[in-house]
């Protein structure tokens, strides 16, 4: 066993949702040099243990071979961008089997998703929206007043990974500058690059869009930067026990502070996790108008029950965890297997490849 | 009466509308240097003619002195961006006082406005909208099928002005492909420059974004532009003899048939004039699914009454012909008078400057 090499690879996908059928198309083709297999798992169903023993490359969310199963594994593929709910799995404490993520393809639809937000608020869609539901040409609405544009505005992107670099990426064709803050320092034109897997024609590759970088894992760091003048700010930060609540009143009245905007309040948008933001002081600070909305992927709890005050804070906007999902997740997770499999003939390292003991 | 010189320019704007207090604030401090005047007129009556005789410089959307009032005018500056609205008017046929425009204020907003639908569309915003209304989580939706991002999608641009100009920056940050379609040819980089007004840091001055150029006027032309397989239509033409009913069941077909995107139909997106669009075949198209939906600023005849049936076409977003209203509006369009003021000034030639008998 493992002294004969196998004639070809063997990709076994595991997929905890129903596999849509534009998804099995497009991988039969990609992967049609390879042995494929797409298997949907049962939430709470252990996934049978043979299914492992011929694969070479595993891609899944959640499910896991024992170790004892694992002997022709070769590559492991999250389906997510990191690795935190699999810390504790024997396959990933005990074997040397490389895992590879996903990071990297969340940044085209993540930052699409800030977009829309920030341009439904400035421009008023839900009045359109709701005048179009009523067949209404609504010339009533002082539109000269009421919208405006994104242009000049400063945004400060907290974390400048692949998410806050596309989403730079986009504001700078906008018209915005964009001040970027990473939790080392990135001195050198070398440690500002993006190394992971980047969605061609996207991103900020060489890190050449920010105006000025800023860093520190210390609130008087963080301080400085809410102290810029921002009018956007981005959290896009993970979460770790240095950021849970690393946004509270304290920040906001700083962001409040330096704004010097006079058509709006700082808008406050978070695609990291909830309980990166005090969400008390969140909702005081859109009521008090120290803030003038803010953009919410991921609330402290999901879901969020449907008597939480946050819901009806003033200028919010809130959807239940679904910035990164769409169509092309699944392909663009794949992408990244058939790079490393073609890697692996021309014997180059892993892209994407979790360096064990790290962190993050 | 004109011999002497006076002492300084007298800078006279009319406004339709109440003057918002912070363009008032905004105005007075830009142009501290001279003289200004800021003037609310009603519509229907008749602005006394007195109020012309110290002006040397009027900006206005509709009102205009008699010649005779206008013995001090050096620049009329129209808030628009033609003149369409004032080609009979004495003034402009019989004087020679040079006229300027807005042209090029309107990029970045309807830019936004169209991103937007773009986005809100693809990324079912309404839907999430109704959610938190309902202050409901919705994980019901399955996301991962209904969403999908723009990443690698072809977007056609007829009519490549300073509207489409910054369409194309923002589709090309978001991962798209350009193609450009204008009347004349556009064969040298010099003629692909663009030469009115650009809000700083937007558009694409230098024409460089398309990866194709396309032009002409007939038929022909138009269809090979739409056999392209785009995923995005944009109409930003202005409203001629020869653009009247452009696009009708024979181009939405053409289009549908081209088209290779398995997650959707091509879009349209009109932010020109309504009648530009045969809106019952436009009707037809989605109903049938051979569109994919349609973000419409502009219909015929607008308003649109509220029992017409393009209310309610499928996937189809209508708007009050506000996409490129804002707060941003008047001081951007004085921004062309300051910087006139200043060229002249210095001995330069007026930009934004109308050439009567152009027709454009």
């Amino acid at each position: 066993m493992g002294e004969a090499p196998l004639p070809s690879e063997h990709l076994l996908v595991i997929f905890n949702q129903e596999i849509p059928l534009h998804v099995k198309e497009w991988a039969q083709k990609r992967f049609s040099d390879i042995e494929l297999t797409l298997y949907q798992s049962t939430r709470g169903v252990k996934t049978p243990p043979e299914l492992y023993h011929n694969a070479t490359i595993l891609v899944t969310f959640i499910d896991l071979p024992e170790p004892e199963d694992s002997f022709n594994l070769k590559i492991i593929h999250t389906l997510s961008a990191g690795v935190d709910h699999l810390l504790n799995n024997p396959i990933f404490k005990y074997s040397e089997i490389p895992f590879t993520t996903s990071s990297g393809i969340h940044g085209p639809p993540i930052a699409e998703w800030t977009i829309m937000n920030w341009l439904v608020s400035a421009r008023k869609y839900s009045i359109l929206h709701e005048a179009q539901k009523e067949h209404k040409w609504d010339k009533e609405t002082p539109w000269m007043e009421t919208s405006y544009d994104q242009v000049g505005q400063k945004v400060g992107i907290l974390g400048y990974g692949s998410i806050g670099r596309q989403i730079a990426r986009v504001s700078q064709a906008l018209g915005m500058t964009v001040y970027a803050y990473t939790a080392s320092p990135r001195p050198t034109a070398e440690s500002r690059h993006d190394n992971g897997f980047i969605v061609p024609g996207t991103g900020d590759p060489e890190g050449t869009i920010p105006v000025s970088w800023h860093h520190g894992t210390g609130k008087e760091a963080i301080h400085e930067f809410l102290s810029l003048g921002l009018d956007h700010l981005v959290v896009s930060v993970p979460l770790t026990e240095q950021t849970t609540n690393l946004l509270g009143a304290e920040e906001f009245a700083l962001l409040a502070k330096h704004s010097t905007n006079p058509a709006k309040k700082p808008y406050v948008t978070n695609i990291s996790r909830g309980k990166v933001i005090n969400q008390d002081d969140l909702i005081e600070a859109l009521k008090s108008g120290q803030l003038g909305g803010a953009a919410l992927d991921v609330t402290n709890p999901e879901p969020l029950p449907s008597d939480h005050p946050l819901w009806s804070a003033p200028n919010v906007q809130i959807t239940p965890h679904i910035s990164g999902s769409g169509r092309e997740y699944i392909p663009r997770s794949l992408e990244i297997v058939r790079i490393n499999i073609d890697r692996t003939r021309q014997g180059l390292p892993l892209i994407n490849a979790y360096r064990r003991g790290n962190g993050y």
